[in-house]
Order: C-alpha cells, then sequence, then structure tokens
C-alpha cells in the first residue's frame, strides 16, 4: 500500500428485497430483489457519525478508491480519496456504490430476470436519480448510518447528492454538488438522445436483446465519442491535439487523419468493452428525467440545516457554471448554508475528475467547517450565502 | 412572383474536362469530365462587374433564392437575396453553385463514374475547399466574368470566400465570410469525425456501396442530429423547446418524451431523404482538411485590394467570433481592409441563415463601399482596421 492510498479495495454486494418484497420506482414499476454493488474505505466511527457517500457519474462505478488486485489502474477519484486527501480516510468512512440500473455490479438491464433465467433487457424497468437515491438509501440503513456527514458527487453524482438533500435532508449534514444541475437542459437532452439514437439505431442492438450476440460497438462507440467530446473543452483539446497529424500528412481518405480522431475512435472501442449499452440508454433517461427546479428541489417548509458545499467549473460547457448558480440560488431561496466556487479549467467537464489541488483545498476546508454535533435546526445562515472558504476565487451565488 | 422576391429559378449545369481534358484535384488525383450544378438570378451588367458569387455551406446546394416550379419552400437564402434585398437582384448578378463532391447536381460520389457506369461512390477522389474554388472558377471562367464583385459564404461557404481571395485575389473585388474559420479546431474536427463514425458504422453504409440498396439512414440521421446540436445555441434550444414534453409526461420508456428529441429524430430522418452520405463524408473532411492559417493564407508578398467584411454571432459556439477575429487578424498582417462585425444573437451557428436584418443592414451598407472601378492596388489600409460601417457594434479585430 502506497502512501496516500487505500490500497487493495474489494467490491461488496448488498441484496434486498426479493418477490415479496418488491421496490417500488417513481415509474410504479416495481423490482425485486436488487443487488448494489460498493465499496469503502476508511473506519465508521463509535457513533457512526463520519460517514461520506460518494456518488458516481453516467458511467462511473463503484471504485473510486484504491485497486483492485492484480490491476494496476486505481478507482475514478482516487485523487481525492485516500489518506490524507480530499475525502480524508484516516478520518472518514467513504462509501461508493453503483447506481441501480448500471453495469458494474449492481442490478441493471444486463442482470438476470429472475422470472425468466435471462438478462431483463427492456423488461428491466426505468430508473431515475430518484430511484438510485431510494436504493441507496437501502444501503447506507444497512451499514447502520442515520446520517450521513457528506453525500459528493460530480456530473450525475451530484444530481444523486441534490436529490438525496431534496429527499432525506435530516439524513445528510452536507452535500456537495460538483459541476452538475437541477435539470438537464434541451442542450444536455439532445446530447443525451443522439447517443441513444445511435445505440438503438444499430441493429446489432436488436432492440436491447443483444447479450447472446455481443454489444451494439458501432453505435455504443459513436455514443461515447459524442460524450467525450461535451466531456473536453475546446481548450483542452488544443492543448492535446491541435490539429496534430497522426502520420504528418493528409491521407485524402476516410482514415483518421488527425490525432484527435484516433482519440475519439480509441476511447469509443474501448467503452464498448467496459459498458453495457442498455444501462448507457437507462442511465442517460434518468438523467434526462431528473428535475429538481423550482418548487421540486426541497419540497415544503421545514428547516433545512443541511450545509452545502456547490463548485462549478469555467470550461465546463456541458454543465455550465450557470447551472451551479441556479443550485446556489435555489438554496438561497430556501435559506440553506452555501458556498460556492467556480473553478478556473481549461478541462471542461472532466475538471471534476482531474483537478485535484484546488478541489482538495476546498473540500476539506468545508468538512472542517461541518460541526462535530449535528447543527441544531434553525441556526444556519438567514438568508445570505456564506463565503467560509476563503480560499474560493469565485462569484458570489446570489449576488 | 411576390414582391422583394426573385420568382422561378431554375438549376442549370455546367460541364467541363473530360477524359482527355480531367482536372487536377489538390490530392494529385484526377477527375473529368466535371458537372457543376448552377443558379443565378438578376442580370449580369454590360462591363460584368456586377456579379456575386454566394458560396454554400455543408448541405446546402446552388438553389440559394427563387422557387423551383411547384415547390413552395424558397431557396436557402432567399431572404438576403433577391431585389431590394442584401443581395439587391435589381443591381447585382447573383451566381450559386453546387460544390464538387456534393449530390445536388454537381459531379460527386453519387454521380456516374463514366468508366464504370456505376456510382463512384468512394472511387470518387477526395477533395478539397481549395478544388471546391478551384472548379467554380471553370464556371465564372464560362460565365465570362474576370472580377466578381464579391465572394460570399456562411459556415464552409465562408471558407470558399477566404480561399477563393487567397488563390485568387486579383479576380475577387470583396469578400464576405460568415461565422467561418481559417481552420477547424479539433472540436470542429472531433465533431465532424464522429459525424462520419457514425455514417461509416451503419452497416448499411457497405463501405460506400449502398446505391443499390438505399441510405444509411441509421447512421446518416444520427450524423445530422449531432449536426443540429451544433448549429444550435443554449438559448435557442431554451427559447424553442425548453423541456417541453410531447405527452405531458415521461414515457418511462425510449420513446422520444421531449420535443427537443421529437425534433431532433425529424430532423435526422428528414436529411436522410435529401442528402447523400458518401457526400457528408466527403465534404466534412474537406473542412478538416481546410487550413489557411498563418503564411498560408494569402501566401507571396503581393498587395491584394480586395475587400472584407468579416461577421460572426455571439451565440455561435461551433464557429465562435474568436475564429472570425483570427480571420481579421491575419487580413491586418496583410494590411488588407476588413470590417468586422460580431451580431447579437441567439441563434448560434443558424444565425447566419436566420438574422436578415442586420446582416442585410451590414451587406448593404459594405457593398455600397465597394468603388465603382477597382481600387488602384496600394490605396487600401496601412494596417488598421476600417470600421466603415456604422451600425456595426463589435469590438475590434485586431485591437
Amino acid at each position: 500500500m502506497s502512501e496516500g492510498n487505500v490500497g487493495l479495495t474489494v467490491t461488496k454486494e448488498f441484496t434486498f428485497g426479493g418477490p415479496t418484497d418488491v421496490v417500488t420506482l417513481e415509474s410504479g414499476r416495481k423490482i425485486g430483489p436488487v443487488t448494489l454493488a460498493y465499496e469503502t474505505c476508511g473506519r465508521l466511527n463509535e457513533d457512526r457519525s463520519n460517514a461520506i457517500l460518494i456518488c458516481h457519474a453516467l458511467s462511473g462505478d463503484a471504485h473510486a478508491a484504491g485497486y483492485h488486485e492484480g490491476e494496476t489502474t486505481p478507482g475514478w477519484w482516487d485523487a481525492l480519496i485516500g489518506p490524507g486527501k480530499a475525502f480524508d480516510t484516516d478520518r472518514f468512512f467513504v462509501i461508493c456504490s453503483n447506481v441501480v440500473g448500471g453495469c458494474k455490479g449492481s442490478t441493471g438491464p444486463s442482470s438476470t430476470n429472475p422470472e425468466t433465467g435471462k438478462p431483463y433487457a427492456l423488461d428491466f424497468p426505468f430508473i431515475t436519480v430518484g430511484d438510485m437515491v431510494n436504493v441507496q438509501r437501502h444501503l447506507v440503513d444497512h451499514l447502520g448510518i442515520e446520517r450521513l456527514l457528506a453525500v459528493v458527487g460530480g456530473s450525475m453524482g451530484g444530481m444523486q447528492a441534490l436529490q438525496w438533500v431534496s429527499v432525506y435532508p435530516e439524513r445528510v449534514r452536507s452535500a456537495i454538488p460538483i459541476a452538475t444541475a437541477l435539470k438537464h437542459s434541451p442542450q444536455q437532452i439532445a446530447f443525451n438522445e443522439v447517443v441513444r439514437q445511435s445505440i438503438m439505431g444499430d441493429p446489432a442492438w436488436r432492440k436491447g436483446n443483444y447479450y447472446d450476440y455481443g454489444q451494439p460497438q458501432n453505435g455504443l462507440s459513436v455514443a461515447r465519442m459524442i460524450g467525450h467530446i461535451t466531456f473536453m473543452s475546446d481548450a483542452s483539446m488544443e492543448t492535446k491535439f491541435s490539429r496534430k497529424l497522426k502520420n504528418g500528412g493528409y491521407g485524402f481518405s476516410l482514415e483518421d487523419d488527425f490525432e484527435v480522431e484516433g482519440y475519439l475512435r480509441y476511447r469509443g472501442d474501448s467503452f464498448v468493452k467496459r459498458f453495457d449499452a442498455n444501462s448507457y440508454l437507462y442511465i442517460t433517461k434518468a438523467m434526462d428525467y431528473f428535475d429538481l427546479s423550482g418548487d421540486l428541489f426541497l419540497p415544503g417548509r421545514q428547516k433545512i440545516d443541511t450545509r452545502f458545499l456547490v463548485i462549478s467549473f469555467t470550461s465546463d460547457w456541458l454543465y455550465p457554471s450557470s447551472q451551479s448558480l441556479d443550485i446556489v440560488r435555489a438554496l438561497k431561496k430556501r435559506r440553506i448554508a452555501a458556498t460556492y466556487c467556480e473553478l478556473k479549467s481549461t478541462w471542461g467537464h472532466d475538471a471534476f475528475l482531474v483537478e485535484v489541488e484546488e478541489q482538495t483545498r476546498l473540500i476539506k476546508n468545508f468538512l472542517r467547517s461541518i460541526p462535530a454535533v449535528p447543527l441544531e435546526l434553525n441556526r444556519v445562515s438567514k438568508g445570505r450565502m456564506n463565503h467560509e472558504t476563503a480560499a474560493c476565487s469565485a462569484e458570489s451565488g446570489g449576488a
């Protein structure tokens, strides 16, 4: 185990519900049993007050930190989770679970339907971000945690963090939604719809019943290529690729001439090997359905003492800072303590994965500010933003 | 014929070259004969000094203005071309031709290969924006026009305008490149590459030999959907669609829930009926190859008296204003007269097609400023921008 790394991690499974004890989804459909794949690092303290739930983005999984036996690539947020890191596993008990509907160990379209003995495929019920969170709540219950110190995530992970507070405010002491939104704009829906059409337009998709034949690789690969363009920024692509040619000149053919073309083809191809096409359809749909705008966010009139750190990145054009400001404004309206930081970055939406230093500083300061004992209701800010993180160079949310 | 409309127009053909008189392309490949489909409106004056060449964008054609017999939709730039309009056909002789490599009457991959009697498909040689312009030049010769009053175009049409001045500066008295660039950024190449992969990944593409079977409709449709997202802006999509649902609620299925999804599917499907998939591959590749950056723009040391009006739009994120500023800077470096206007618009890249009023005012003023007789060389601005269009609210190009 190297310094600052959590070392080997193992994916565990938690299964609940069953034929007589099904989970009712937001669509009204029922499902059971449900398995969640999850990993933990650090130790849960005696009063169970140091648990942090990390929620993953679209194609993420439960393996957020450390290494799996025999593998050389660490978890997807290893840079932020570990001893001494932003989510300091010497202090916190960190949980990350794969979402329901996914394909990384949690029940999803590629899982075996107990009624047929075959993969669910499109018989799998459509899920929402609300369902993802409700199902995660069962896991948190199972782990014996009444109140989470923090719920954290970037992109779709941030949606889950917002959803957690919206539905279970009393169970979340703080939330860190990063590079995310209260709802998808039509442009975000449009990109997801093209992604879905690319998959569904591939004859190898076979209306979702491709499990005996292999993935719809052309469609899924193109879908992921579209995604990668939106995850990067014009600036980061200029830095990384510019107009560099693979072979020094134009080929005057349909082969890839430019390095950026080769990169996209590679990312598309490798995604096919690691992610289920139907899960991609289901999860993008869940993101498009997500809507906590207006009165849908934190409904009711109860006082909420969850504290917020909202982070966005200057070059993120997929989840632009304006959407994070919408979150901050909604919090202000509900008189909820929020720190907002827009970090300078050229990395586009990928910044939440790669901007380690600034995020670490912000998150450490923020987590330090969460009181050791739960705040009494009513004690928090009176309608103004708290800019408690001195390092924050960003504009004020509601100002 | 309605007031202000050029009325009925007819697409004509001009064929040149042949087995013994082939056209050599920039790739070194040869082709012949070449047919160009073109339309004209207005009358060429006696000294042939009032001809304006309009260059179309990626999926455009020669039918820029007026109506075809029996059709109710006018040409793609009818709002700007006609009696009293920006390109006033009472004063100017307007020419628009379909690019070589296209599929709207000009020779392209779907044309019959005289050697085989079958469509060229991928035997068609790859073409460049330089080739498009060289071939257009044959048409301009054929029409007996020594010097064009203006070469104009948006997007890829603007690339052609830049190319015209770069290669034939003595034949172009003014140029109006709109919403365009001296070269594609890696992000623009990336979008085009995904478009191509979508088409080529469709098994119905059959390595380009689909002409006996029908278009690769899934791939081409998705390709066009991607295009449409990039042609619009976040703001225009918000205005047009917001999160409006087609059927009032979520369907919890893979059907289109949101109006924006239905719109994209419709645009994708209708494109399949009107545009050849191989032409889309060839033309996007030509755009990616286009590069007039650095010393490639206006090579040589001769004085150039072509005047420029460069236009961009605030919400165009596909061809952002920064790329138009690059053009203006390159012109300034070569001490060429340029007026630059960044127009406020929420329409994204589509603005060049739909922002009629402001463009009309700018273009009319600009064309009025072109001297009746060719400028003497050396008379134009000495290293500073001309901001002759009083209406221009934009920042200075080189400032």
